[in-house]
């Protein structure tokens, strides 16, 4: 996607240098652009752990270079062991992730399942570009059908502004293009659409101000940033057409998993008779979780990210103290929508119900 | 309250000079705990305007004390037209305040309705600290009533902490004592009761992750700062026992008007059956208004509320910038939370069912 004026992805190889992936730094936007140079694993679990590269699809594509960065500072004669060592520390960079395990144990299988080692290095490369453009076109394909549910309610506005609310960031910078939340949004708005988004702020990260805005604002796309708290307020006076969230893990019965504050949007939207819609590549399904409220483990972070906002002063980026210093934060990073919130899954296929049955017809040759 | 284990009000006539009126500065809260005193009506239109003190009982007992303060600096040869002119300016600080307005013209009233002006001062001191304990006996009673469903639910749980959610500040400091959705809280502590405090940090203005937090953990009350998203998930996962909020207007038939997010966190108490309760004394009911969700306007504030938060930098109190400066932003202050979802309301009287006629039995003198 552009910025300013020129094409980017989150992450890629370097074009001087392909031992080297580089990366966007998140953490920093919007106020500074800044591109981070990794080349160890090191460099990787940090930037996975500490967020200068977030979302699932962008996570396991990250996770592939990092195999790919293993293998380039492994020796021709570095042991298995090490291999499969190392990607477990990986994986474990952050638990809620499914895409992370994922794409390491992708990696690692077509690695290990090639004998001649001398060819892993290239083969690792190799994967992990296809693995980022496995991503790219399952979110165009997300894009190319939400956008008809856009569309459709366009025609019933007679091209009034749809209205969409949409929290945290699942964008291209969470993804590698489009996102996919923000895919029907964008293919709606190529296509000459007129959308508006809500942009919920996303506390206490707040990926959807710092972030999704940022990104709607430079593909021109008409956004409103709005706190969390103002959704529920918006739906009760008919100021949102349709909802449009990701995922970070969807079970194969249709709860899910997301950014904290989501389930209160899908109860909101119910409330008031508000489509309720989850943007997902089937790569964020989870096959083994039947009742995800009761088993997806909710990561808790840092409760400094609560206490600490991090902003722009006085030309700098810094974090200001709100709450007093020695009163407890606490800070989960996910809660579990019910799929009997969820009005329809948006994936590169199509788009089915959020039940067992339906996601198990579409995606049939999926589960193992 | 105890701050420190010392007892405080937001305001208080100076120990030494009772013609100095002492208020806390809640601008600088949670970071800077600053007394400033007034001596003249200035220096209360000040602090009334720019926020010293806020919160409508709050703002009604700093007008009454600034009334006094007309008469401490007039001598006994001040005629009354010039009272009238300065209760006027008073009443012009904040306009829209519904208790400012009150406040003065009690005071007003009972000052002229005595003939001897030399008694005026004497008079208006005495009819300040009485509008003052007024409030503190309202909350207070609240605080009991509030108290006896904390306590059931606490020999419930065989003295486990109660956990109990807030949204925003309807505390002592927006009172004068116990507060209002904080009264059960203060008061079941006071008697000994374990309870626990989720505290809304409340975008955009966090009055609960500055305010009330800093309330709760001056007194001892155990509790826990949370961004306004993760109510929803701890309800779903049995870590929330009771909701109480505050409201700045209830209809007669039980809707409450409160700030922004109210809603959401009520819609998640019904999905969870977390009973949810509103605070309240009985002269925050609107009589006229029978649909709240139409018919309550909600005031938008100034964007710049949601870009810029404030905070503690390096020793100093500033304020970040969050999205990019050019996304636009929308501030509606205020939600309302259908009467079907709220469990009761906590009033001086007692516990009533959140509908006309509940309300109607147990304040059938006050609807004029």
């Amino acid at each position: 996607m552009n910025v300013d004026g020129q094409s980017y992805r989150p992450i890629w190889l370097n074009r001087e240098n392909e031992t080297i992936v580089d990366i966007i730094d998140q953490r920093r936007l919007p106020h500074e652009f800044v591109v981070e140079s990794m080349t160890t694993l090191d460099d990787i679990i940090r930037a996975i752990k500490e967020m200068y590269v977030r979302g699932a699809p962008l996570i396991g594509v990250t996770a592939a270079y990092g195999v790919y960065l293993i293998l380039v500072n492994t020796t021709q004669t570095g042991n298995l062991d090490d291999l499969k060592n190392e990607c477990n520390r990986l994986k474990a960079a952050r638990p809620t992730a499914v895409n992370l395990a994922w794409a390491v144990d992708t990696m690692l299988n077509e690695i290990l399942s090639e004998k001649a080692s001398e060819k892993h290095l290239q083969l690792a490369k190799k994967l992990a570009k296809k693995i980022e453009e496995v991503e790219v076109e399952r979110c165009y394909h997300i894009g190319l059908h939400g956008a008809e549910l856009i569309k459709s309610i366009s025609q019933k506005k007679n091209n009034e502004p749809v209205n969409i609310l949409t929290h945290c960031n699942a964008g291209w910078l969470a993804c590698i293009e489009y996102g996919t939340a923000t895919a029907p949004i964008y293919v709606a708005h190529d296509q000459g659409i007129n959308v508006h988004v809500w942009v919920d702020e996303t506390r206490p990260l707040n990926q959807g101000s710092r972030l999704t805005a940022w990104e709607l604002g430079k593909h021109g796309v008409n956004h409103t940033v709005i706190p969390d708290n103002t959704g529920g307020h918006l739906m009760q006076h008919g100021m949102v057409d349709l909802v449009i969230v990701g995922t970070d893990r969807t079970t194969y019965t249709g709860d899910v998993a997301n950014k904290i504050g989501t389930y209160l949007k899908a109860l909101a939207a119910k409330d008031n008779n508000v489509p309720f819609y989850v943007a997902l590549p089937s790569s964020t399904f989870d096959w083994t979780v039947k009742d995800g409220v009761k088993d997806i483990p909710i990561e808790k972070r840092d409760p400094d990210e609560i206490r600490y906002i991090q902003g722009k002063y006085d030309g700098n980026i810094c974090s200001v103290l709100i709450p007093p210093a020695d009163s407890p934060c606490a800070n989960y990073a996910f809660d579990v929508t019910p799929s009997r919130l969820v009005t329809g899954l948006i994936t590169e296929r199509g788009i089915c119900e959020a039940s067992e049955k339906s996601i198990l017809t579409m995606f049939s040759d999926c589960r193992s």
